[in-house]
């Protein structure tokens, strides 16, 4: 991750773009690049997408990463440990017991 | 990556969650996840959230990684390789020579 | 609509709220409304969300209308005529021959 | 919008769509929709887009419409109602009193 973040950080130098990544855009960038992975599912079935759009989905799941690489990269956040402690904060909100094998929401639970 | 990936799947696996992760609703949690961070900037300017908010950005931001390595699991996909592959072509669309400054659409450059 | 339009602008400005209401951010929450509607169909089947969540899938359609309606009050659109204009629109990308029983995008028709 | 309702209705029977559009899909394209007209705000300020964009906010407000009118109309949902009733309910949890020129959610008042 630390290589790519480097990567994608002078992909944006080089194009001096970070005078546009505020966090905000950033935000709405990764929301939008979400969505273009989503339109390939629209009216279709999971299987009929995975089977005819998979260099499309690389592509589309590609953006949401660079955006969201980019945002973690202004806020200076480890990515790591992060999602670790989002882990552990989903453990306790849906503890196995309770959620083996049930899709509700820690909510309905 | 590779040791975050194996910790999501077993997060998923202890939880039987897997029989409901087919594509089309990861992308859609994707897209949610991502609204979800938005949600953080709404009616407020970047300054303001990013100084108030910031263990929620974290959170939100997590999650979104969250799905989105689920998705690259299921379909096995490489995503260094990938992510890489779409910086070149994103760099084809906005060679530096036009787009150095300039936050315009490649569709407007 | 007009009086949709007349009701809920009191709403918004008995509460002093049209200074918090840009373009940008109304966009935004049309998003995120966007997203909360999505939400009660993820994990699920149509039917299944359908049959169990009337209420709530009323509630947050209720509230994609409202913000969508402070938009278009905000920029004095003529909401019928736009509507009408972009399903002319639609027609020409969309001819009945062609997409006739077809889920194609016109970019594949 | 019966009149509407009713034109929109006439646009998809005559391609013979309403077989497609499940609830599901339609949630789906809500979003994407609210994200095209979403993404004209990418990157700019809103006086900036409102000045500039004035035609393509129209047509892609015009489809988020459109996509939430089909999705009343195959609920059977009355919408002038739904919208009263959304508005009373934010009317409880936005009291004028304490939101007036206030933009804290409700969970945070």
């Amino acid at each position: 991750m630390d290589e790519l973040e480097k990567i994608i950080n002078e992909f944006r130098d080089e194009r001096d773009w970070r005078q546009f990544h505020n966090e905000k855009d950033l935000a709405i960038s990764i929301s939008l690049e979400a969505s273009e992975l989503l339109e390939l599912f629209q009216w279709k079935s999971s299987e009929e997408t995975v089977q005819t759009k998979r260099s499309e989905i690389e592509d589309e799941l590609a953006d949401v990463f660079i955006y969201s690489i980019m945002l973690y990269s202004n806020l200076n956040l480890n990515i790591e440990e992060i999602i670790l402690n989002k882990l552990k904060k989903n453990n306790e909100k849906y503890p196995i017991g309770k959620s083996k094998g049930n899709k509700q929401k820690y909510t309905e639970l």
